[in-house]
């Protein structure tokens, strides 16, 4: 039951038997050389790491600054095409982390279930409820809010003492609570804080799914993420791998070898979650 | 002195004797039937508002949602580069408030300052300080921080009591003081909020500039922003207005129309200005 997009999601974790967000953040810099000759070499690249991962997966996420940065949005929408093409039952996330108010989160929107056609969107609280609404009413896409970050600078913020709990929790309230009446919010939360993770998912209950970060290049510890971060049906997480998976060979094998390091994740995960 | 950035808006206000900022948030849905002929519609739209209304300005600020919606990044680049080639003494501000982590943060400081050629872009803080760094590490461009924004969900965080005052404040505090040494910090704070205003003034003393939306269609009060937000030497401000300008005309004086507008705007800041 619930929205359109817990049931998407239930059913990309179903089919897949995964956990795994794979973040193709196909940094220009950073992939095998022999693609840089093509026209388009970062789809050519997500085309191919899509292709080797997709079955293993329940989503993938675009980071878009590694797109707008360098012009490539066409590239952006043809990847995003190929996946829906292809592997329709994956979730297409489109990381952004938009944050305005009224008439220009309407753009914003627009944006990311218009021009982009991505399922769920990442978003920042900080300007509040009405600045999250334009997204929230497109009830069949999810609106992926920023609860607790990975980053180290996440404290300056997030970790304030607001009305005796700290100001993550207040936006772990809010969005299960007040935000959430299309059923449609998920929440971002840092495999770096695991104990947080725990602490949120007590709050916030068994129903909002969490997308999370911080595995891998930085640092983040899979066993007590998972145990901490998973639901009572040993569900509720997407766990994103980028550098880790994508770049994991910079070589010819680079599609094999993101295959071999996201079923080896997949299966980590699997091992924590029944436990 | 101080920094490149602040220099630059210190010139700019002094030529132009005007704290009006111009918002081109030009959607294509309400710019003039007679535009839309055109190849680059939005790009002529502004190239018209801008020569009528550079003379009476510090800066333009462009939303970038009104660009990316609907895939006019071209024409977002063409506009700016018209403003830096005829009017290089306005500052350009790119609006796209954003916020994500370091090297992440740093494809988005590429987005803004390499790709689009601003010379500030607004800011997310909700991620902390170092999201903000790689913005702040260029030195001569200015980096504008969400600080209290003009719509009613504002409060939900921003209001919040942290270790006993409200998060709003905190922002001011650590962008003042921790993050700003570079001297290149601006704070966003609506208009629809003077008393706030008043009070952040006071907290971050006269030195940082404050990008002030809210007048106009959203009903912010002119006299007590500009008597409440300016510094001790009657400037500090960039006073933003965008729908009340660039559409105060439909027909083909709409740019006639916007000079007028503008006009009428610089006066009136500039009255309560010396009082």
């Amino acid at each position: 039951m619930g929205s359109n997009f817990y049931y998407k999601l239930e059913n990309a974790w179903s089919i897949s038997n995964s956990m795994v967000c794979v973040g193709l953040d196909s940094d220009i810099n950073k992939i095998p050389e022999f693609l840089k000759a093509s026209e388009d070499p970062i789809f050519q690249f997500n085309k191919s790491i899509i292709d080797a991962t997709a079955k293993e997966v329940c989503s993938f996420k675009l980071q878009i600054a590694f797109y707008s940065s360098i012009s490539a949005e066409q590239q952006l929408i043809e990847t995003i095409q190929y996946i829906k093409e292809n592997y329709p039952d994956v979730i297409v996330i489109l990381d952004s982390k938009r944050g305005d108010i009224g008439n220009t989160a309407e753009q914003y929107a627009l944006e990311s279930f218009t021009r982009y056609k991505a399922d769920a969107v990442t978003l920042n609280p900080y300007l509040g409820g009405d600045s999250l609404q334009p997204f929230l009413n497109y009830s069949d896409k999810g609106s992926i809010i920023l609860c607790r970050t990975s980053n180290p600078g996440a404290k300056d913020l997030q970790d304030l003492i607001c009305d005796e709990e700290k100001l993550y929790i207040k936006v772990a309230k809010l969005a299960s609570t007040q935000w959430n009446a299309n059923k449609n919010i998920s929440l971002v939360i840092g495999a770096t804080y695991p104990k947080e993770l725990k602490e949120i998912r007590q709050v916030v209950g068994d129903n909002i799914p969490f997308l999370v970060p911080g595995i891998g290049a930085q640092g983040g510890d899979l066993e007590n993420t998972v145990k901490n971060g998973k639901n009572s049906n040993g569900t509720g997480l997407m766990i994103s791998s980028s550098r880790g998976i994508i770049f994991a060979s910079s070589g010819s094998d680079f599609a094999e070898a993101a295959k071999k390091e996201t079923i080896k994740l997949k299966e980590e995960i699997n091992y924590y979650a029944c436990r």
